[in-house]
Parts: structure tokens; sequence; C-alpha cells
């Protein structure tokens, strides 16, 4: 299951936004560019576009999130649409309704977008299969399957400072195995051609024969690290650890733990990125989290740009993608 | 206690909608009228209208209920009313205040309207006596009293396929007892003319004397159903039986559950309708309730239509009367 | 620590608003002017202004309380602003993300105006010291310090029957030790020049040395009303007293719950105040709190007009504070 197959619209316009996988590098740098029209949106006087007035957007997280779902809320609002939060956990869990019939009943309500974030793999593209063609699905996390609007602010980030994807060394550090985030990251450099993508991380986080999707992996920082234009530390999920993946926070932190140290192996201008939120002397040092390298606040501000992007591309009719 | 009685201002118009009981065919037709104006809003580009525009919708739902919520907030928002969510238990629970003050406060903050549903049967007619002039009250569900709006929604889906009323014979069938929108429904179809109101349940679940309201009663579905126009499923309210009222649910869903073979009693093109949400295999096989005469999901398209038709005419302003 | 060195800008104008402490009497007057011209905003057909449009105001509620937030989300909803409602207790607690982590991604996503309510005095003022320049924070009460948009709201609940402070006798009567809005009203009618600040309470419920702030103190109502022209009654915080500090809710009642009897102390027009919510029978009759001296349902309507008056000057630019 990709979900790819289903992103594209007959003429060829991107639909649903479930997967970076199966992406062509065409939509990636229209969704890239599109973002930096909005970028300018956030500094303005009055923060706000009338392109998705009138539209419905329903944030149906399964899986609590108040920070993604807060950027969702926010993208939608400066694109003047009207925004409905549910937690339908609660709903279905309460009357015993099916994940189904909750989405059948909000679509029949003339919805136009659901943000959608579950802990179950592929429940994003599930609901996509379900939804009538007036209905567009934007993944907003699946269980350890993918994150995409989180790799494309990555990207986007990246290509602020380093516009050539060419010659660029990324290393992702951290819990892979339990990475949604990863995995979109990695098919978002390689169909944008980055020159190397470094997956550090001890053994027991790493899935198995993840040299398939054309990394190279290294078990070690200090390696790991050298000459890397990009360092993108992960959030160690200690709530979806099951069994003792790590050996210790401490021991964790010393051999993995992005410190100023660690990262002078890499080059003198590299980027720090994180998805945030971050824990601190756990997977990031507060000097590197706070200091000159790092981009993590960007990531944030760019996250808004960039899921107005992807809304606006869904949403915004044929006009919208003519212009790009 | 009725309420129908303080629902009408001194011209005449509706100022509350609290009870179908008590109200006038024309008024209930004007409902009708008004909803479909705006069925079309919801197929619009922009599915937005200026109507509400700086009115504030209070939606104070005392009784938890997510679904019915997100209707009256999405009337409200293509309404272009503002809208604010208040689950008000916690908010008297935590500090003291009793419900009155609640509503006092929030009226005095200039609030226009109140969506009200608690689980005491007159709440809606108690804040509605208690608010000044200028503020409107809608009851979304009280107790076991009455659920005007879904009663609308309901009459409202069966005039799209069965314009006239007079000649249609119509069954209810489930849970009757505890159930507010089987008293609404039966209101509605008597004020606006249905030939015959069949109620079909077992004993446990029928209110003493329901004959007085113009029903007939069946205990059966087979002769129940033989050639209604109409069937009307009602949920199952686990959740407020007390005692056994049913022997199993495979038992109930055996006797009472609206199976294919069941339907086949009623006439070919008989509208299949349920309230939502829906127990599959309790009170309505999945075949049914996916089927070619269930009309389930455009009940739920009708009640935004429906609950903005309620909404305009009690906020919209003598213009709005007029006009219809 | 008093916050007020941070609440102007370069050019004297309100950036943040924490703490009435250190404002000049200019500043308070400015605000009491700007809410008159917002009182007849909420008497409108259409009860909204476009001075905030594109403007993202966050309620950071750490401490929840559904009322405050509730005027605060209405008054930015009147001057068309986007609102965010966080309850970040959640989003640090189960993510482990620190309070100023959470400030600066909302900061990052390019909002506005941080209304920030937190059970820690200087919650407010922390924050302010922590964001960039483009955003304000208002204090919508911290700990035990100050509720300075509560107090605004009641001096102009008191002007708009007393114009004048000069020969203003006012009495607060409660539970002066653990009350912020007590602090925060001693203040603002110090610095409009109110004559005589009386604090009434059991001395188990007065800060020592209270005296210092400039204000008489009664331990006993009698005394305390005689001839006063207004009597703000502060609500019981039951819920933050620790250990015994009063002997019975009914004793306290007798002692110091306004009645009609003890009101006879004071003068005959004076106004009775309560920030509210009111605890019946305990701080309060019910025969004053609904009688006709009573204006707690005025403060209420004043608060919204209060707050946006606020949340304007410190949005709404040099055009805002250039025109009063």
């Amino acid at each position: 299951m990709t979900g790819a197959e289903i992103q594209y619209d007959a003429e060829g316009g991107l639909h649903h936004f479930l997967t970076i996988e199966g992406l062509s590098r065409e939509t990636l740098l229209q969704i890239l560019d599109v973002a930096e029209t909005f970028i300018d949106v956030g500094h303005r006087e009055i923060k706000k576009v009338p392109l998705l007035r009138g539209k419905t957007v329903v944030n149906l997280f399964f899986e609590a999130s108040t920070r993604t779902r807060t950027t969702f809320e926010i993208a939608a609002k400066r694109l003047s649409a009207d925004v409905i939060n549910l937690n339908p956990l609660r709903l279905s869990t309460s009357k015993g309704e099916t994940v189904l019939d909750t989405v059948n009943n909000l679509e029949a309500m003339h919805t136009d977008l659901f943000v959608v974030r579950d802990s179950y793999s592929g429940a994003a593209y599930l609901v996509a299969q379900h939804v009538p063609p007036h209905v567009s699905i934007i993944n907003a996390g699946d269980g350890r399957h993918e994150h995409p609007t989180q790799a494309m602010l990555d990207v986007f980030t990246i290509r602020q400072h380093r516009p050539d994807f060419d010659n660029l060394k990324v290393a992702i550090v951290g819990d892979i195995l339990h990475s949604r985030v990863a995995r979109s990251q990695i098919h978002a450099l390689k169909i944008l051609g980055a020159e190397e993508i470094r997956l550090i991380a001890p053994k027991t986080l790493l899935p198995t024969e993840v040299e398939r999707l054309g990394v190279t992996v290294f078990n070690d920082m200090k390696s790991g690290l050298r000459d890397v234009d990009v360092v993108i530390m992960l959030r160690l999920q200690l709530e979806r650890m099951q069994g003792s993946l790590i050996a210790s926070e401490q021991e964790y932190f010393n051999l993995y733990g992005l410190t100023q140290e660690k990262l002078a192996q890499a080059r003198p201008d590299v980027l720090v990125m994180h998805p945030g939120p971050i824990n601190r002397g756990l997977e990031i040092a507060s000097e590197v989290a706070d200091g000159p390298n790092s981009l993590i606040l960007s990531q944030v501000t760019n996250g808004i740009a960039v899921r107005m992007s992807v809304m606006a591309l869904l949403l915004g009719g044929q006009s919208m993608r003519k212009e790009h």
C-alpha cells in the first residue's frame, strides 16, 4: 500500500496528500514554490488570503496532537477556510460508530478537506479510498508510515539555505524505527535528488533491511556526521517504545544526543533541524537546539506556509494549479 | 409544559425553537421552504452566506454530542456567525455556578443564540424563559422530550421524495420510550398531515397510553411495515436504558432489526431513515443502511440546511420572514 | 518583579498588558475611553469591526477558566481576529515540552497576541520577556499576582455611574489574601485617584502589611461599609485555600456575606460589584446579587468592551493610538 496512485486526479493535479512516496519531483517542487508565495503572508499586517473562503476543513485527529493540529488550524484560517476540530475517539468510543461512518457523516455535511491523524499506518489512505471525489485528504501522520507535510516543511527549510539538492549530504539521527517523519524525509530527499542520505542510529532503532531505501547506515555519530550539510534529529518517541530498545536515557544522550562537540564533525555551516517537540538533553543539547546552526523554529514557521500550500493546491482549483 | 406559547414573538414570527408540538403547519412549511434555499449553498464553490455576520452563536451542550454540535457549528459558520463551543458541565461543576448564572453571563456578553442540549426534559424551555427578548434558543435535544431540528430534517428529507404528506404511511421503529426524536417526529408528521403514523416496538420500549398521540401501535415488524412509504429506525439508546428492557441484542435484532427481508413488506420504493449514529447489526443491517432505499446520509446533508433555516428565521430579522 | 517597565514600547505605546501596577493614569484612561467606543459594537446588528482582521490571537490557558477564556474569545472575534484556544497543560505534560518551547513554537507560527493565564504568579511576565518584539502578551490572571483586565472592567463599570473618582469610597470585601483581582483593583483605583479604598476581611484572609498599599483595613462589615459608594465582593476561592482559613461557610456568610441588611450601611445608591462567578449564599445573598444596586451583569458586558480595547491598543497599531 503506497497510496500514490490515488493522490492525483484525472488531470494530474494533486487531489490527496497521503505519502511522499510515489509523488513526482515536479509535484514536490510545485508544493515548495507555492509555499514560498505564502511565506510572505505570515509577515503581512493582514495575514489572510481569501483562497479557501467558504470551504470547510475538518481536523480529524484520532491521535491527539495539539501542536500539529494548531499548525493546520492556523494554515486553514489564513486561507479563510472554516475549521472544525474533532477528536473523534470520543465520538466513536462513546456511541459505537465506526470511523468510516464518522467520515461519511462529516462528508455528507459537504466538508471539503479532512486532515487525518491516526496511530494506524494507512489510516489516511483508508479514508481517502472511501470519500467521494469532491473531498480531499491530508495525512497528518499515520502510525509508523508517513508524515508528508512534515517532510515537505523540512525540505522547504533546507532549500531556503541550500537551493541545490544535488551535492547535499543529509544525516537523519535517532529513532528511525518508529519514525514516520524519517520515512517521509527519506522519500522527499531521494525524489529531490539529495546526494547522500545517512541514517545514524543504534541497531535496535533501525528497521530491518533499511538500506533498501537507498540510504547509508551508521551506528556512531562521529563517522556519520562527518562533512554533512544537514543533520536532522528525530524525536525519541519514548511513548511508542515497547521493551528496552535503549539502555538508558543518559547513555542514549552520550552516544546519540547532538552536542556541539559531535556537531564539530559536520560542515561548519551545517543546518541543524528537528521536527519538534524537542527533548532537551535527551536527543539534543540545549546549546545546539538554541545555537546559531539551529533552524528548529524556522521549520515551525515554514510549516504554516507549506500546509497552506498543500491545502491551496488540493482545494484551490484549476486556477491555483495553472498559475504554478 | 409544551413551550409552544413562548416560541412566537408578538408579530407571530418564530423567536425560539423548542418543540414541534404547538407549532403551526405554516411555520413548519416556512422552515422547510427556507431550508430548500440553503441546500444550494452546500453545493457552491463558496459555501457561505453573510446573513448572520456579526452574530454570536453559543453551543451550550450540557450533554456531550460531538456530532450534533458539529452540525450546528457548520450551519452557523455557513451563515457567517461567530461560534463559541461550551461544555458548561465543566464550568458549573468546577466553580459551582448555577446553569442560569452561566446563561445570564453569556447573554450579558451580547450573544444572540444559544443552542442548548441537556439530559433534562425541559432544559431549553427553562433557559428560554430566563433570557431577555433579544436572545433566541434552539433546543438541540432535551432529555426524553423533543429534538425538533432532527424531526424537521426528517420531514424535509421525506418531502424531497414524497412532496405530498396526505397519503403518507410512516413507520417509526424501535426504542420509542427513550426517544425525543420519535416524539418530535410524531408531532411534525401529524401537523403536516401524514395519513398514518405507526409505531413498531416491543411493549417494554413503548410509553404508556402512546395511542393518545394519534398513532397506531404494532409489536411486530411484519404487519407494521406492510405497505409503508417511509420507515424511520430509531437508535437503540443502550446508554439510557435502565434494567433489562430488551432480552438480548441478538434477539432484538432478530425481532426489530431492519433487514432486507423485513423491508420487503414495505412499498418497493420505501424510504429508509435513521437519525444516526447507527448501530450496525443491532437496529439495522448494513445491507439496508448502505442500500438503495437508505436516505441516512441525505438526512445528514439536509440537517445542515434545516439548521441554517431555523437559525436564519430566528435571527435573520424581519427581512428573512417577509421574504418567505 | 512588576513587569511595568516592559509594558510600554519605545514610543510610549502599550505593548504588553501584564499589570496595573506601574501604568500611568493616562494609559488607564485611554483604555477606558477606547472601551467606550466598543460598547456600541455590542448593540449593533453586526457586532464586528475589522480592526484585527488577519491577526492570530492565542488563548494560552495553563489554568482552566472557560468563562474568562470565552470573554477573550468573543472580544477577539468581534475585532475580526482568528482565535486559537489552547490548553497547553495537556501538550506540555504529554510530550514533555517546556512552557517556553511551547511559546516559541506558537510565536514561530507568526501569532500576534497571547492571552496567558497561569496559577504561577509572574507567568505572563515570564512569557513577555521571551517573545520577540512583534508579539504582545495579555495577563489573564497569574497566581495571586494580578488580573489587570478584570480590574479595568471594574473601574470602567464604576465610571459609567460615578464619572469622577476623586470623591469615591470603595470597599473590597472578602478573600484579599488569595485575590489577584483585589490587587489589580487596588492599583487601578489608586492610579485613578479614588479617595478611599477599604479592605474588609477576616485577619486570616488579609496579606501581611497590606496597609502599605495605601488602603484602610476593616475586620467587620458594619463599620467597613459605612457610607461607601462602591462595594466589590470577591469570590471566596475555596479551591485555593489551604488549611482552615475560615471557620465554616455559614459563619463566613454571617460575618462577611453581603446581605441587604449589611448593605444598608452604605450609601443608598451604592454600586454592588463581583467579578463572578458568584457563590450565592456564601459571599453574597441572592437578593443583593440580583437586586437593584447590582452591576454584576454590567461588569460582564463591559468585560468584552474592555478586552477589545486592550487588544486593539496592543495590536491596532499607531493609528489606534493616535486616534485616542
